[in-house]
Order: structure tokens, then C-alpha cells, then sequence
């Protein structure tokens, strides 16, 4: 009787007559016992031991490496580069093919630029001023760029001029974009290589799949069902994933994190050790989306005279911030014995629990007081 | 009567009445008794619940996204180089915005570099030579800087020489900084833009002002009481508050680390979860600073004929490495069940402890041994 | 009499005399008990203080910062590019001295690209045409190199051939190598300067040998046994010690990983806290290894004209990837004393299970049972 076995045997700690007694006389007791002893086991069973795996030994010392390779071309036309061909040498920067990397999707050159003397831009506010005294030589300009030569250049006399600097000159153009000047950039394709050890139990794994096709990297593109050993991404399907259109985050900037998740359990062989991909939008907090994201590079360059000149580059774009969790956990008798240990203490303390309802909270505990402590007469 | 309601509880488990009877004949025993209980549900209480937040379920695999941004010019003028104008686009390394970045602070150029044949730096211990049968032909030098082409140049028959290389020429000079050439790098600002997610709780937030006043980050300066919304960083103030001299740090070069730390309880709100700041120097250990941090970048170029020359930057700088730690925690029914069913466990075994305690340890406890087990008269 | 004192001390919890009577009656059980009894104070002892040092409070949260240095010159020549000599300063990508960081060991150059128009590369599928209507024009050829200009460039009327491209031209020809062209690079050093600090211990420390011999650091090579905090290593040592062959590697790229690891016990003092280093590959998984690691970068130059021209560079090489795990681990009472009461409770758990055994699994229960209950008679 399986039944009266169970009955039996958490009480038992205390007084096993007792129980029956109690059981048979108080019925809501023996209710919440059963209660207490089924929820233990079932957390037990089915928190520590299903859930959380508690029979395993678990490695979250993840190595990994991951190896990135952009493909595409996009061609530009404008006034200040004239026409141009994008390649992955130009518009993934940097181009080493790292976790971290910044896709140019807008541009603003300012090409030729020398060392010389010209007026500061009217955006920064230290360069302003209404005569020459207000430009301090040799005085930095704040937030600008460059040195002040002591010049107020204005228009005619009475008006708000900005202090003539030493610097790179031309100085930059305003510049408001507003389209993404590499149109094509949606159509980019994202290879994403990474490869996983796991150290504690000597297992690797690759998000690749391995195959003798050699063509078949060359023409699939990732598909959690059908294909999610070939980590090959169009750009604009990574943002739409993310929740959100690639030609708004490619007028301004913004920033994609694509994470990468190993949940392995390897009781259950290599082929169940997959990787999870998950894309978020990395610039925008509760309320609002951040204005974007540029920098600026230069190219320099030196004339017959052995003059320097640069070529200074706005790029906006969109940054891809690969990142790659996991855990692997494997049989291990050790936090098997460790965890049916503190089962058993746990229901020790079920036990002990349910002692003291019924000896202070119950209404009707004097009897079972006097029962168990006098023993049965 | 609260008091008499605990007294009983905890010995219960073993023997109401004795301990009634232990606690009125040993005195220091029962202190003992309450002691033990008190400190079990102090360390519940205080530790589990108020220290440790057990009743929260955390979320530690927070995601982040670093972008920096610097300001500021300054120009140097060096014999080499002539008078030169550094921009963010300069001397910021990488210039991508990354968490990990490099401030030059110092350098020295050696300019219009071609590939020929000179003498090897008598720097490198390699390349010191007596005569020509120690400048074996096409033999690279050890840790130098090209490959010897035969020939030991001297001054006179009987001095050491070095060996001549085919490499790029001349040869980067002897160069000990003594102050930093960019005088103006402690005035830098830098711009710290912190998105974070927290993807169990789906909270993210940033650590920007979200204002529409574009002009408040034109113009504030971080300060943990008034303006802690305000990422923007004097790269003078950050050494400073590493405890270190910018100027010291700018000869050589040096590591610092920003850590940016998101401890946020959830329960109490958005605003409450705001972002810590702290400043530490990584390039010292407990007993001496190493030598400083330097690295040699090069610029290309390409004459008329097609040759091509360049310039070798050795630079000097400060290294800026930004981390982002954090967790958060919301209150959960699961952790809170189990914390609570621990804290029971270890009552129960409190009250064991005390049980042993009494039946062995205690000089007295024959009389407890006997009314134990024999029960009362 | 340790024997007897230990009999009795955790079946106590139930029935002092009962043990006896049980232990005498059958020798089994008594043995199970004493079983039960060593491998729970085993566990506590062993496992948990000793294995675990459940007495130490632990700091996990490494900040670790990481600066590399290579040495080494190499000298290729090929139709392409001349005669070149290699520096750190050229085969380091980025030259920044990372904790992740490329070394060129092989690399194709295709010199003086100019936009305008020539055939697609006959590798790329979308290229191929049979006749003029295949490349629409302003249309981009897929994973190609340009945009089409709407010709198709065949050799006579029946073959297939390639689109016309507006894109840097000549196209970079086919190039599978056959050997490394840097053959020096295997004898490279690498020089790994690691500072560590635990924020919880404020306990720092470096991986290199603080010393006044600065010659040291000029000529050592790191050994485990005598040289420990010589942290300098030939490149052709780190792929031996993961398991590989550099001039195998070389050919096409890889990918290795530098574990730096720190655990350190600090009740036991600074000198005992030393890195231990691990290499293993990164590009392999459990069955194959991927085609190597390359990518392209370009280095741009203008002519007397103003007109753009380029050098595009393939570059293979090896990849060094330097992570720092490490935890610190030092005494405290409130991890001693929550592991004690932990142990206890385990102690507990184990009487319990005791008692069950005795009560329903074992044959002779009943006596026990009887004793048990109704006391001794």
C-alpha cells in the first residue's frame, strides 16, 4: 500500500503513532501535511533536479572565438567624393574581422585638407567673438579645432564673426544627413564563424556546419529551422529581428547586439549542443533612441613637395557587438550526492516545520502536545 | 507573552518540558539556548534577506554597449614633424568610439622612411658587429630591425660597430620622453554614452540625461551629486581620481580602468537604478609602475615614381579601458520559497547543535541524558 | 573511548539507548550508520573546506588589463610588392598592442587599384553573363567587386563570360598559398605584460618579474619551472604548446588562445598567486578545421593629379586571442560560519535518513520500531 507507506514516513521523525492519531482526528492537519510533503518533493524533483539540473556538473567557462566577414559592394555618388565603390575593405571598420564591428552606412568627406589658417566652424560656441581681443592667441579653441591666431574674422562690423584658428583647413561642413548614402548596405551579408570549447569536459563545437559542399556557404542564408548551422545574415534581416528598420538606423548610426547562445546539456550527445542566436537594438533605453552614432577617420596623404594634406572622413553607420554566452553541464556524481543531501535536509525541515504547526498554531495542538510529549498511555 | 510563545519553539523539536526544566536548572545553558536562535534568525533575517536579497530572483548576464567620444585639440611642434594640429581623429586609437581606447600623449615621427640599406640601431645588442664575418648576409637581426647585408659599419678598424641592415631608413631614433608633447591631453574631454539591458527583467537604460535640452551635454561636466547623468569626463579629473598625476602618467604612458557599475533593485523603481563610477590605475602592481605604454603605427605613402615612404609614429599614451558590471534583482516567489525553506533547515539544525551541545559538551547534561530518554518522573 | 563517544552522538537526536540496542542487535545497520556518519563528515571536511575552502570569501570580478609587444622582423619578395621588410608596426593588426591581435603571415598585394571599369572576377557567380542583358547595368553583382556597366566581356561569341564592373581595378587575382611568405614568424616573441587587481582584496599583481635587471625582460624566454615571470614567448612555442604546427598554421590563418589564469589562495600570501597560462586553438571543433582567417585592408594614395588610387592587401595570419580569468579567494567568518551551520544541517539530514532506513527499508524494523514508540519496556 503504497498510500499508508507515504503516510508514514515524514512524521515518523517525531512520532509515528502520533501521525495516525492526528491524521484521523484532525483533518485539515493532515491535509497541509501531505501539502508540505508533496511540495518538497515536487521541488526537489522538479526545480533541483529537472529544472536546474542539479544531478550535473556544469562549465560556464565558456571559450570562445568569434571571426566575422562582410560581403557586398555599394557605389556613392557625391559632390565632395565624386563617384565611389564600397567594398568590405572600406566600409567594415575596423577590418580585421573582429567581434565588434562597424558597418559605414553614411559618410561626409572632407577631402584635401591642409594645416593652414581659416575660420573656426560657427557650431562651436568658444570660437565666437566680436573683435580680436576675444581671440586669446595660441589659445586653444574649446570642443573645436584648433588654435587661435588672434583674429576675429567677421562679415562687416557690427556682427557675431568666429575666431580665425590654425588647423585643418577647410574645416568640416555642417552636415545634417538625411538618407543613408550606401543604399545597399541592407543587402550586406554578415558571416559570422564562432567557435566554442568548453574546457572542463575537452568539448568544442563550431556554429558552422560541416560539410564537404563547399558552395553551400556561398549560397544559404541563416534559417532557424531549416539552416541554423549556416550563420550567414543579411544586415537588414539582423535589424529587423532586433525590432527595427535598417534605413532609419542607417541615417544616423545605432548599435545591434547579437548574442550568441550555448545552452548545452551533454548528457544528451553533440547534436543537441546548438547555438541560439538573439538580436537586440543596443542604443535605446526606456524612453528614447540616442541620436545615433559617427565618428571620424582620416586618410593622409603627401604631395611632390613632401607636404602633408588628409582626407577627413564622417562616418555614420551601424555597430554589430557580437557577444557569446553558454553553459554545458554533464553527469557528475559529486553534485548528485550533493543535492540529494540537501533534498533530504530540506525535508527534514518540512518535517520540522509541520512539527511546530501543530504544536503552536493549530487550535486543537494541546492534545498532540500532551501526546507526544507524555507519550501514549 | 511573546517571550514564553519563542522559548518554547525551537527545543521543542526534542522535548518541551525538559527544556522548560534544562533552562530553570542550568542558567548559562540557556543563554546558550538563546543566543544560538537569535544569531540563526539574525543571519536569516539580516543576512539572507536584508544583505542578500534572497527573496529576489537576479539577473547577472547584463548586456552592454559602450561608445566613447573625445574632445579637445592641441598642437605640437617638433623638429621632425613641424607645428601639428591633433584632433580626436589624431590621437584617439582606434578611432571607432570603442570601451578600450588609446590617448596619445607623446611621440616622435620619423618621417620619409624608404626601404635600403643603413646601419642597425646600436640599441640592439644583435646587431653590434667586429667585422664583417658578424654580419652574416641575409640573416635577419634578432629583435631589430631589418636583415644584414654583409657589411659591419665602424668608425675605425679597431671599435665596435653595427652591422648594416636592408630595412626601412633611416632608423627610428633614441628617444627618452621627458614631458608630454601634447601638452594640452589632461583638458580632453571624453564622453561616455552606456546603454544597458538587463534581458531576464527586459529593463534597459542608459547612462545619459534623457532631456530634450541639447544643450546641457555641450556644456556639463559629470559629478556624482549634481549632475550623475552627465558622462562627461576631464581626462585630468579621471587620473585624478585614480590617484594619479595626468601629467606623470602622459610621459610615458599608462593603463586606467573605468568601471561603470549597475547594482539595481528593480523593486524600488527606474530611478533608482543609476549607474557608479569608480577609477583605478591597471599598469601598477603592489610594488612598482611599469616602464610606461608605447606602441609604432605608420603612415604610407607613394611618390610620383610609385615608390612608396613612410612615416614611423612611435606614440606614447594613456590606455582608457571601460568595463560595465552589474546585476539586477526583482522579488520572485521561487527564491524566496527556497531561501525561506533553508532558513528553516538550518533552524532545524540549530536546534540539534543545541541538542548535542546539551547532551555532551555540558558538564551537566546527565541529568538532561536521563530526563531525555528516560521521561519525566 | 573516541569509539563509543561517536556511537552515540547522531543517533542521539532519537533515541540514545535504542542505538545501542539496535547496533548490538544488528551489526548491518550499525555499519551503515558509521558509513553514513564518516562520508558526511568526510564531505564537510574534504569537500567543502578543504576542495571548496568553504572558509574563504571570493572575489571573482578580475579587472585585468592586458598589453602586448611583438619583436621580430621578417622580409618577403614577390612579383607584386618587391623585396618589403616586415615590421611589428606592419604584420601587427591592430598595432596597438591589444589583447586581441593579428599577426600577418601570409598576404597577397594587388598595387595601384584605380576606380574605373574591367571584368568581374570569374570566381564570383553573379558575374558570369552569356551576353549583355545578364549585367543590367547600374546593377550590383552579388558578393562581387563592383557595379555592372551593362557590357558582357566574353572571348568569342559562344563562350561564357564576365560582366563589365565599375569598381577598383585590376581586380585582385585568384591566389590559394602554397606557403607562408613571412617564414620568419614562427620566431617572433610575443611579450605579454598582464596586471591584475582583485577590488575586494585590493590585492594587485603583474605578471612580469619585478626586478631592477632590465636587461632580464631583454633576454629571457618564458619556462614554467624557471622562469615563471618571464612573460615573453616565441609564436612557433604558443601553437607547440596548444598542439600545432606554426608553419601548418601559417599557410592560411588561425585562430589560438591564451588563457592567463589566476588562482590565488591570499591567506597563503603574495607569492603563492601566480599566472598559469593555457593554449589552446580556437578554430577547430570536435571534427574539422575551418579554411584559416584572413581578411583584406588597403592602404589609399593620391597622385600629383588629386586622383585616388590604392593597394589592397590580403592578409592571412594567425590570431592571438589573451583572455584572464582568475578568482581570489580569502578567510572570513561569514562564509565559515554559514558553511558550519550548512554541515550541520547536513549532519541532520543524515540522522534523519538513518532513522528511515531503520524505520522501512530494513527487515528487522519492527523491533526497532516497537523499541522506538513505545519506549524502552
Amino acid at each position: 500500500m503504497a498510500g499508508s507507506f507515504f503516510k508514514g514516513r515524514f512524521l515518523s521523525l517525531f512520532d509515528y503513532k502520533t501521525e495516525k492519531y492526528i491524521i484521523a482526528k484532525n483533518k485539515k492537519v493532515g491535509v497541509l501535511y501531505r501539502l508540505i510533503q508533496l511540495s518538497i518533493i515536487g521541488y526537489i524533483i522538479g526545480w533541483v533536479f529537472v529544472s536546474k539540473k542539479g544531478y550535473q556538473e556544469t562549465d560556464t567557462a565558456i571559450q570562445s572565438s568569434v571571426v566575422t566577414k562582410l560581403k557586398g559592394v555599394s557605389v556613392t555618388n557625391t559632390s565632395e567624393s565624386g563617384r565611389l565603390v564600397w567594398g568590405p575593405e572600406d566600409y567594415v571598420i575596423p577590418p580585421q574581422g573582429e567581434a565588434v564591428l562597424f558597418v559605414v552606412t553614411n559618410f561626409l568627406e572632407t577631402p584635401n585638407q591642409k594645416l593652414g589658417y581659416c575660420a573656426e566652424s560657427p557650431k562651436v560656441l568658444d570660437g565666437h567673438c566680436r573683435d580680436d581681443e576675444d581671440c586669446e592667441e595660441e589659445k586653444m579653441v574649446i570642443a573645436g579645432n584648433g588654435i587661435k591666431s588672434g583674429r576675429c574674422l567677421r562679415k562687416d562690423e557690427n556682427s557675431t564673426g568666429t575666431c580665425e584658428i590654425y588647423g585643418w583647413c577647410p574645416i568640416e561642413r555642417k552636415f545634417k544627413p538625411r538618407k543613408p548614402l550606401l543604399l545597399n548596405a541592407e543587402n550586406f551579408t554578415i558571416y559570422i564563424k564562432n567557435f566554442i570549447l568548453f574546457p572542463k569536459f575537452q568539448f568544442s563545437k563550431s556554429n558552422v556546419l560541416e560539410t564537404s559542399d563547399d558552395s553551400f556557404l556561398k549560397k544559404c542564408r541563416f534559417d532557424e529551422q531549416l539552416y541554423p548551422y549556416c550563420p550567414i545574415f543579411r544586415l537588414g534581416d539582423i535589424t529587423r529581428r532586433a525590432g527595427y528598420n535598417f534605413q532609419d538606423m542607417a541615417t544616423f548610426g545605432g548599435s545591434i547586439g547579437i548574442l550568441i547562445e550555448w545552452d548545452c546539456d551533454l548528457d544528451k550527445g553533440y547534436s543537441n549542443c546548438n547555438p541560439h542566436y538573439h538580436f537586440t537594438r543596443l542604443d535605446i533605453s526606456n524612453n528614447s533612441i540616442s541620436t545615433g552614432f559617427n565618428f571620424r577617420h582620416t586618410r593622409y596623404f603627401k604631395n611632390a613637395a613632401g607636404e602633408s594634406y588628409r582626407s577627413l572622413f564622417k562616418v555614420y553607420g551601424v555597430r554589430f557587438n557580437i557577444m557569446v554566452h553558454g553553459k554545458a553541464g554533464m553527469f557528475s556524481i559529486i553534485p548528485t550526492a550533493i543535492n540529494v543531501g540537501s533534498g533530504l535536509a530540506l525535508m527534514g525541515a518540512g518535517a520540522f516545520f509541520c512539527d511546530m504547526v501543530l504544536l503552536y498554531l493549530m487550535k486543537k495542538s494541546n492534545s498532540y502536545r500532551e501526546r507526544k510529549f507524555e507519550g501514549p498511555k
